[in-house]
């Protein structure tokens, strides 16, 4: 059994919607336990309305704080040692778990972990790696908001994360490595990547060279790497531009009958669009090169994302892909 | 009469729709002078072909060569002095042109432009301004791929710039400013957006804090400012998340019955999004911190494109941005 810590309490929509997706994902899958890790007598009242009898592969381990959605990281860590983020990562940390996943606080997630859990070895920093929808599956991006000021070594590290998790994890055979910069030439970016790209070039990944940003939806390459205020800030200005687009419909909908006919009869198309094109689908961003397995879900995460999220770790254990890290590292 | 030195050969649809963008240009405005520059029969010709007699309002400047898209621009200054951008940009500098456009290759105008009308004084950098439709209006984000690896002056500078251009151009009574960063709190971002902070903090700029990258687009503030690395990425992401949304319906439009009707009932209010969306509206960007006017339109650039591109050089010199950006730098 894969035992997975989970964190009740993070997440706008917890704890409702996430255990939901936490009781979906033991249905799902047989060979996972899920250890609630939060307020107690809340765990057991949400999970008593989903399943009526004790499940034989559900425990719940109390933690009595819950660390705030802009609580500051380092404030969270010193002043919060009971709250589900810190007492679920500390029983990864023992051993009685083997990933944890949290919905939460993701400043506090990633600090608590690689605090508590440790780098792996030759890792300077750990990397959130998002698996992005692109027009054939999923290209993988990173960092997309833990590293900020990232210098060479860093991003051919993430390199070699990304693309350890793109084989294994996303079942990949040998993933083709982009580095994000502002032209495909090898002369075209700014200092960093300009540094980047010969490490890139004599390494034994599969790089293919620059990808533009026009590019990184486009199927160009499986692992594409930056800094983390580059990924976050693109990252989120995807979703400022996908809001733009779903509000115009919206807008669109009161408007003309012509136009309520039209949404109408796309609605099934729609559906299927959101559902290539949602994060749902994809779980959570793993955070790459701590010493465990370690997801962090979208703060507005639904039940299915939980579920795929848990899913997510359960594969990223089994492939052993810390190990993995640890190994490509080593060498 | 504002006379506009135009690069006739530049961009991808260049020289006819190019060509037809500048006399719907002189149609739409009394007041303006356009000046081909380019190879003169070419020229000719495509003028005769709209024109059927002799414009007063129209010149044609020869220049024998043209500058490829993907060629490096150091190399095309020095190699290529007779080509449209070099001469069209030397009859600014020369003062026989009050503004120069071109939809040709960006590097070679923002280094031709730079090297030859020279920098304003207390601007170390050019920066690129991209309008960009917003939920109400436009938001302009500078730098766009001018200026990387920039210091905290230069994003300064971008700011005072960027408010002058609002100002003046836009109309924008009192422009709030965001710096683009991972955070809204002031202790969130990276090296160089933390040590801007307390600059724009401190100045007499609207300055309205950071602004996230979902934001860009909610019309949170009316100035953007960046480095150009990653406002370079940003807008080219912008462009892949729309292409994939189009290619969506381009598909579905393959697809069902139901959604082959679903779109048609649609194409009205699809054809008004991408009328508010469409970069074709805004003309072209303003290469701003150089000496005369210098508008850069888009390489894909329609006819309507070019149009409005010249439109807003009309407007840009009647409006004086360079001396008023003059000015507030020396004070």
């Amino acid at each position: 059994l894969i035992k997975i810590a989970f964190d009740a309490m993070g997440g706008d929509h917890a704890p409702k919607e996430t255990i939901r997706g936490a009781c979906l994902a033991i249905k799902e899958s047989p060979e996972i336990e899920i250890i609630f890790v939060g307020k107690e007598d809340v765990i057991q009242k949400e999970i008593a309305s989903i399943l009526p009898n004790s499940h034989p592969r559900i425990k719940i381990h109390h933690a009595s704080e819950i660390v705030d959605m802009g609580e500051p990281p380092a404030q969270a860590f010193r002043k919060k040692k009971n709250s589900s983020i810190h007492v679920g990562l500390n029983l990864v940390k023992s051993g009685e778990a083997d990933a944890f996943i949290s919905a939460g606080n993701t400043g506090a997630v990633m600090a608590t972990a690689t605090i508590l859990l440790g780098k792996i070895q030759n890792v300077d920093r750990p990397a959130i790696a998002t698996v992005l929808p692109s027009q054939k599956g999923g290209v993988i991006c990173l960092d997309m908001g833990s590293s900020v000021d990232c210098r060479p070594n860093h991003l051919f590290q993430f390199a070699l994360m990304g693309s350890f998790y793109s084989k294994l994890v996303l079942g990949i055979e040998n993933p083709r490595v982009g580095l994000l910069s502002i032209g495909e030439e090898e002369d075209k970016g700014n200092a960093l990547t300009l540094a980047t790209y010969p490490l890139l070039k004599e390494s034994n990944l599969n790089f293919i060279g620059n990808i533009e940003g026009k590019d990184i939806l486009s199927n160009t390459a499986d692992v594409i790497v930056c800094d983390g205020f580059i990924g976050n800030s693109i990252l989120k200005f995807g979703e400022g531009v996908v809001k733009l687009f779903f509000n115009f419909f919206k807008t669109e909908f009161k408007g003309s009958i012509l136009s309520k006919i039209g949404l109408i009869c796309l609605t099934p198309a729609l559906k299927r669009f959101k559902k290539r094109f949602d994060y749902e689908e994809f779980g959570g961003a793993p955070l790459l090169g701590v010493n465990k397995v370690v997801i962090i879900a979208h703060g507005k995460s639904s039940a299915k994302a939980i579920k795929n999220a848990i899913l997510c770790a359960e594969h990223s254990v089994k492939s052993q892909i810390v190990e993995k890290i640890r190994g490509g590292l080593a060498s």
